[in-house]
């Protein structure tokens, strides 16, 4: 147990060279092979300090297509075709289907309502008395929290701070803009200088923990869903009756299906997912795409709303805490530049910020297609057989 | 809007070549480059039509190992390297150092507590008299059930019917052992027969849908959080006192922390995350490892629970729906197979369902070292320092 | 501050004069007229070490009664004149105009699906090892438990221990059946009992708090709603097209309200009421028979289904954790018991629990025609005026 | 079937005769005796039409004090004796041994934190894009909304209105400061004046309903824990190391029982009470004093914290979502009026606002008080003991 294998780039100075040794060592000591995982286009040099330490290589993950997709959004307007990352078969035929059926039905409107990254730092105060005292003193220095928030960060805007008191605790949720960023890292970092100007200019506060959980960051939960957290997104599309009978279904039956199941079966479930399968769009997108993958969590909350109409079935999709973004993180990797190029929101967008809200308005109306086509699967009873066949259950 | 993707692969006769065209397709239409998708080292005739459609490539994402972890559960005993697939810097790091302090207090206790993979598909009766009765009858048949259920899959077992009735409508929970498998495909399939069998016998009962969300799948909820899903685990270690010394950290420091973070500040939050990031190591285990990613939602859902003792720190993680499989979905991918393989869990376990359930208990392991890291992260405020470092925000 | 009122008893020899003396003590010292409160017809000395402490009389709430109701359970069956004690104008008009619908429709049918009081004691174990080790103890003690717990009381019988583990700790939720009380004594003390044993037979468990808040009592929670507490219950109704017609609106209307305010809007408040006001049914109820008021908190968790046919609107209510007795508490005092004697349900049933069961039974009924009234007001859209008229605001 | 009881006072002129006439008649069809519920000081013609109908008397319920208790809020200053009505043994004396505790350490600090009572009357448009277009059109005309709102009203004040969009349906929260008066009443029909005003000035947005349940009254929920409903607040106090001492406790042991009991198993039900037994201080006060009873459900709803100090035990209560009122609704019954009086809370304060005010601060230290007594009951493992002497089970 003596080496040390966080050293290797120290001691092999490269690290590829250090990703092989710590293969070398681990196929040697664990007696396997990892030869595929070595096997990748990543220079490791560029990931490590910045992606990923104690590297040995790569994973490789299949990545389809779904699409023509017609969006008809505020930044994102045309016909995209969407990169689906999974290992589970069916997924993506299942939204290409539901894109078909959207796209001939004059495509997906979407709306983004909000945009704000939210770190909360929690602090403890000595009395209720000061807690109280302690928000009024915060609210009044807006300005300067704002300009210590800012000092660390170039895109980064502190927009607002949400105070919460119990007791003698005080969560500070601080909400910033982060243009293209997804900026958990950006506002994490903001924080602490908020932090830091908190306990210079108000000592009675002591900082419990730079995250105190009322941020929220990869746990479902009501105040995301509630006031949001990245990007707050709503979706909606038409469906034509006849792209319906063409199926043998009627408005009707789905909406029956969307009751029944992602209201009622959710509300007795106490979910925070009132729909059928977000999680599993969200999910593809964001691994081919270089997002924050545990970020799923909160980002696939939301709701299915259904209506019948006499033009055909109206659906719209809700995703209150959708946290993305097109620089940072992974997005720069080789493929996963690649999958945000095919959807034109790799890197910065000008003016600053629209790439992200772009590639939020192309997920929530590929959730709209993915979730409609399942629900029509549900209507025609026909989910078993088509995982059965194509080797997987939704 | 003419070219149908979806038939390349009978146009072409090679997946390879199929991913080709379409790549080329896309690169002409959209105007982006996509060569790096294109080189992957799956056959991607090998995974289309059982895990991916409309294929292009793949994306590749870095895997870095923390270890060794020490697991002492009643599958995995001994020391472990986990991979770890990320795009954010400082998670292998902060996964590793935890890693350190528990195995140097002597590891992890791991219990799986319950196994089961559940499908709940949804029946509408004509009315509460019926429904009632249903539900007499389907006691009643379990048998008849178990039969028509376990006809449709080698490995599977239909373990429990957990009925509830709201009105008119019924949802039979079903709970399947499903191996080494996570099993939603197979309990799917099972399910789809139970249902057609319920239909033909009971024909009052008509299915509105196979999944009715009280499964519940992809989404977090109380069902599983309450009565389980896939695999129920805890895991448990007492750090040493004079671990935390040298951090210049206490026992009650990191109590103080996680009561505030993790449990009045999640209970403000109405949260399922109990914790500071179980999300973080859940994804990424399940990245690297080939499970089906979108189940992060409801397999990272838990509580942390912390004491102070006079030995040192007493920590444990509850994980009350970790749905994990080593075979099927992801898990025969080349660099997939390779990372189950490291933990010397790849493919079917001897006797069956061993493998799984010695994955479950070294994930929860490695959940716990990644979240008391981040405690001691906190209770030191060292957060945003790392993250500036490393270029990462948990 | 030397009077020690909860001596007064002791001191006046008569729990009537004890009251008096503390009325005068309070009117002195505080300078008001308590005289009202003092004109009770309860003979406080029946009250006093059974009902209340530090008594000074009795305050006086409107009764009203709605019907009638004609109720088909499998307990209550008939007519039934349904006392509601409140303060809040329309309420009582509200549910007697919804049980006129619901009457001259074919009255409302209700089945209990659960029936069990449940009480949870917290043990600490000195590892998850023996935290697991100790559940199998319980599971192979059962019966031992159960003769400790039965020991304490004529009607409680231990239905069923549910065992819940975290890490260290264990909660046992032990479930009772308790004739016609609502059995929250009973339980607790037949609690005590399996306590005292557990910690003499498994001394490594050590009890932290013999309510372990998964009970759970007096708070809104998913266990309740998904396992049930008291009784579970579930009522419906089919309301005929020409009732609605005569009022001027469909099926579809009151449909979609139900689906947007209680389904959506519900879903969308993260509430563990997925109905209009079961609490204001409840509460009145409770009040008005003796019931242990704060109970409502849980007894009013649950959901209304709605479904367009061709006779006319299909609803039901589904109420899964109702607590209600009819012997025990405040059932016995003068007016509450005449409020119980009005359904017929006074004192013990015969046999044993059946009267708690009937009650249950009407109270879902009532509940119904409380909601259905109110969803056909909304559709109107005179909620406002009603109140304006009567005074009041749902 | 054919007598129409709502019609007696019409028919006899009087509501005391009406009442009479009522109980004759259920005596004689159901063959009960109703002497009880008639025998009441309430004369019932002032409360027919205002606060019940179908009336045939009144209820009786016991009434007890808790005190003195020392509050130290920024109404409420001085020693307090807080009526409780409950048929509840054990309850009262819970609550004075608890006031005991507190008073004798200094008694208990309070804030309150926020004011408003909301309504969220629930829109259809016909898509999103007409949605977020509604929204803007609300935020431009907030004046005018609040002018239609104000019109209906002497002292209700429109504060703010918080939207929220889901595809095309709207809500919009409206948040109203209401004086001394609870005031949904007043929301309501401020609430119908904005929804009239909109229909007329925005006629794409239809009313679907005048309560969209994101209000959200009477239900246990999410927004109302975070945003607040009514008063949100939060009281304190430093037990005294020799109080806990004499009692042969620590203040470890108590705030073992809270981590464990009040933050983990409530994480584990997911309950929306972090706490013990706050609904039976609020549903006790709630009765005494004519409060909307059923509103106990989210009144109720909070989180109970502590730290062990050098100086004793901190505690602290947080309510997010208590709704009072000391004019309107049951306040001004004979003994409700009494008891409101008893804290010297009855009727309008001076100036309007502060008698709600100061009523909320004493209900937030008495819930702490009783909070704390079971806590320590628990810790000194009482409770069955204590129901046992008492008749009662918390």
């Amino acid at each position: 147990m003596e080496v040390k294998l966080h050293e290797f780039e120290k001691i092999y100075g490269d690290a590829n060279k250090a990703a092989e040794a710590r293969r070398q060592y681990l196929e040697k000591t664990i007696g396997v092979r990892l030869e595929n995982i070595g096997k990748t286009i990543i220079d490791l040099n560029t990931v490590v300090g910045r992606n990923i330490e104690n590297v040995i290589g790569a994973v490789q993950i299949p990545v389809g297509v779904a699409g023509p997709l017609l969006v008809r959004g505020d930044y994102a307007n045309g016909y995209f075709y969407v990169p689906l990352a999974t290992t589970e078969g069916a997924l993506v035929a299942s939204v290409n289907r539901g894109a078909k059926f959207v796209t001939e039905s004059g495509g997906v409107r979407v709306k983004v309502l909000k945009d704000g990254m939210a770190r909360a730092p929690l602090f403890r105060l000595p009395s209720l008395i000061d807690a109280v005292e302690f928000v009024e003193w915060v609210t009044q220095h807006f300005d300067d929290l704002k300009k210590a928030a800012e000092s660390t960060t170039r895109h980064g805007r502190l927009k607002e701070v949400q105070p919460f008191v119990v007791g003698n605790y005080v969560w500070l949720r601080l909400v910033f803009s982060t243009g293209d960023a997804m900026g958990m890292n950006m506002a994490t970092i903001a924080s602490e200088a908020v932090a830091k100007y908190v306990q210079q200019h108000f000592p009675k506060a002591r900082l419990v923990a730079l995250s105190g959980n009322m941020c929220v960051d990869k746990k479902a939960n009501a105040v995301n869903f509630i006031l949001g957290r990245g990007k707050t997104v709503t979706a909606e599309a038409v469906v034509k009756r006849e792209v319906l009978e063409r199926l043998g279904i009627t408005a009707e039956d789905v909406h029956e299906v969307n009751v029944r199941k992602n209201l009622i079966g959710s509300a007795l479930a106490h979910s925070y997912g009132f729909n059928a399968h977000f999680a599993n769009i969200v999910a593809a997108i964001f691994i081919a795409t270089g997002q924050d993958v545990a970020q799923v969590v909160e980002s696939s909350m939301g709701i299915t709303s259904t209506e019948p109409r006499d033009e055909g079935l109206y659906i719209s999709v809700f995703l209150p805490s959708l946290e993305v973004g097109t620089v940072g993180g992974g997005t720069g990797l080789p493929t996963q530049r690649e999958a945000l190029a095919l959807l034109g929101v790799a890197g910065s967008g000008n003016p600053p910020g629209t790439n992200a809200l772009k590639f939020a308005e192309i997920i929530a109306a590929t959730v709209l297609a993915g979730e409609l086509n399942l629900l029509i699967a549900l209507a025609r009873n026909e989910l078993a057989s088509a995982h059965q066949r194509l080797g997987r259950a939704k």
